[in-house]
């Protein structure tokens, strides 16, 4: 989104949830970040995070100290959770664009040890990367569980193929671009009464004496 | 700032306070908008407003239920506050960059014309500019005392001559390229520790069994 005005464009990362953000519900953080009307928020990652990481490893949600009961079936909750509250945005006149960057188990392990070997990229990388990938398998799961039950007619999935990085940015840029064009931004229109006020200010201004120095 | 990766920065404009704002101490919103660490926040007006529109109409003051005493002598007192508040967040590692963009009597006439005959520009306008107008006089006083009272060492001000875009551009584009060049920024080099820690995932990745698909 470079060459984006950032007057309009607010980037938002999610890592792993703070103190205070675990002592709220989890989709609390995702709504602080919410982008205002007319500016464009980008989740770099998201509440997508529950049904994939959480899902992944338990003891994080034991962490969220939710009562036992809504422990029950909660897989299937999160879902109907996370769709009936994109819903919601989405009846506000807030348009969601999610797009899964799908990369295949070769192409991390290349990225991966770029990461290690160009001293730029270093800080890129931690431990932690490799010992997530050793639970490659439960991710697809959790993946293909997502894009099924999370893919709605109000906000669908897009699942861009990750290895090709030229291809992957063609086609988020064309994805973004016909959102772009569908919101059909405009400059606001003046009213009559606003008309009117102009038309007084243009007056005023005028028949303004010069100003002595 | 567009062609600055907006994942960097962070644009915030200040208008009139909110309720909530308001029930809090002037610096408040200022804090709540300041960018974390490695990013660059832009403030579109500031804290500065207290020492400018509130200055202007002593009313907005009233507003601000401050207790009797923290009235009295409350300019000299506004700059210390605000002179205070940026050597501490120059003390803690923050790079703080003032622009003034001064605009003439007769400039900001033409500039309201324009917004008032181009239907484009029309959402820039409302008639309290031209109301705000009015005060010329006594914002040139509190523009020269603020500059005279809050130009540090730690936090100097720019004055730019807004008249001439093109030359107010250049001018700010130079100021803020030589504040970049002088913090300076760099990749983090990892530690002993850390290049121990790459050394070990390399293994564990060139060591993998290929993935059955």
């Amino acid at each position: 989104m470079s060459g984006v005005n950032p007057q309009g464009v607010q980037v938002s990362a999610f890592r792993a949830p703070s103190t205070e953000e675990l002592a709220h519900d989890f989709l609390w953080r995702s709504v602080q970040r919410l982008p205002a009307r007319g500016k464009i928020g980008i989740f770099n990652r998201s509440h997508y995070e529950e049904v994939l990481v959480v899902r992944v490893h338990p003891e994080l949600l034991a962490a969220q100290h939710l009562p036992d009961e809504a422990q029950k079936g909660i897989w299937k909750r999160r879902y109907r959770e996370i769709n009936d509250w994109e819903r919601y945005l989405v009846d506000n006149g807030i348009r969601i664009v999610k797009l899964f960057l799908n990369v295949s188990w070769e192409e991390q392990r290349e990225r991966f040890l770029a990461r290690i070997d160009e001293p730029e990229k270093n800080w890129k990388f931690t431990a932690a990367d490799v010992r997530e990938r050793a639970h490659w398998d439960d991710y697809q799961k959790a993946y293909g569980e997502m894009l099924s039950n999370t893919s709605t007619r109000w906000a669908p999935w897009y699942v861009l193929p990750g290895d090709h990085k030229w291809f992957e940015r063609i086609a988020a840029a064309a994805i973004i671009a016909n959102a772009l064009i569908d919101i059909n931004p405009y400059y606001p229109t003046a009213s009559a009464e606003v008309r009117n006020e102009l038309e007084q200010a243009r007056r005023e201004l005028l028949a303004e004496p010069k100003k002595k120095r």
